[in-house]
């Protein structure tokens, strides 16, 4: 699919934030779920350890949204399946791995206003990073 | 939205299997979710008594889908986000209704071959309804 309009500003933003992009896009094949999944990027971080813990690497999967659509359900009902079908992917990988929607501030902003996304958010557990086109940042990280 | 093309071909399927249609559409306004949803049909059907049990009603709502699009993947995103969305709709009402995703049977038997789809429908328990473009018929139940 054509890279999202986003998908260059998320990346700059997550570089800001000492994240590495490892793939750009980052490609799922499953065999068993016989499906190829593509989503945007592939991220990590090098975790220093504090006290007994041992050094680790973080590794986030991030899908670029930009809700420019003119209907924000509708854009919704994509935005969630996709979501959702991608987590099955990413049950699958050998490595483990978060997944994180970035959505633009305006686009969340109206969202969260929005019951039906905030109940959705919460039964399907979704991770949101809430980023401003304005000043290329990162200005939300939901877990 | 604009109606699916077999919109008329799973109500005309659906009446000859002693349907009643009582919406079309069938709209959902959530002052909770804060979203007005829109489902393609909601239909009933009396159910006769068995022995001790009352008689009663089963109410369902369906949404049909064409599967036309190039990419069955890609559908299949915002299939399933639509699916989850209107069950969390679904649950704000005050009467019980079965929801049903509507699929014809070329699309189903492309779509049963793709893993992503079974362990998804398996997860979020959806229901479908396969219908027959051609005779006009529902070819299978899937609870």
């Amino acid at each position: 699919m054509a890279k999202d309009i986003y998908h260059y500003i998320v990346k700059e933003a997550l570089e800001r934030e000492h994240w590495v992009v490892v793939s750009d896009p980052f490609i799922m094949k499953s065999k068993r779920l016989k499906a190829r999944l593509e989503i945007d990027l592939e991220l990590e971080q090098i975790l220093i350890a504090e006290k007994q813990s041992a050094d680790g690497v973080r590794k986030i999967l991030v899908e670029v949204k930009s809700f420019l659509r003119p209907s924000l359900v509708h854009e919704l009902h994509s935005v969630i399946g996709q979501y959702f079908n991608y987590s099955i992917g990413v049950e699958e990988l050998a490595e483990n791995y978060d997944l994180y929607l970035a959505i633009p501030i305006y686009a969340y902003e109206k969202l969260i206003e929005i019951g039906l996304f905030n109940v959705v958010v919460e039964r399907l557990s979704i991770k949101i990073i809430v980023f401003n086109p304005a000043t290329k940042t990162i200005t939300l990280w939901k877990e």
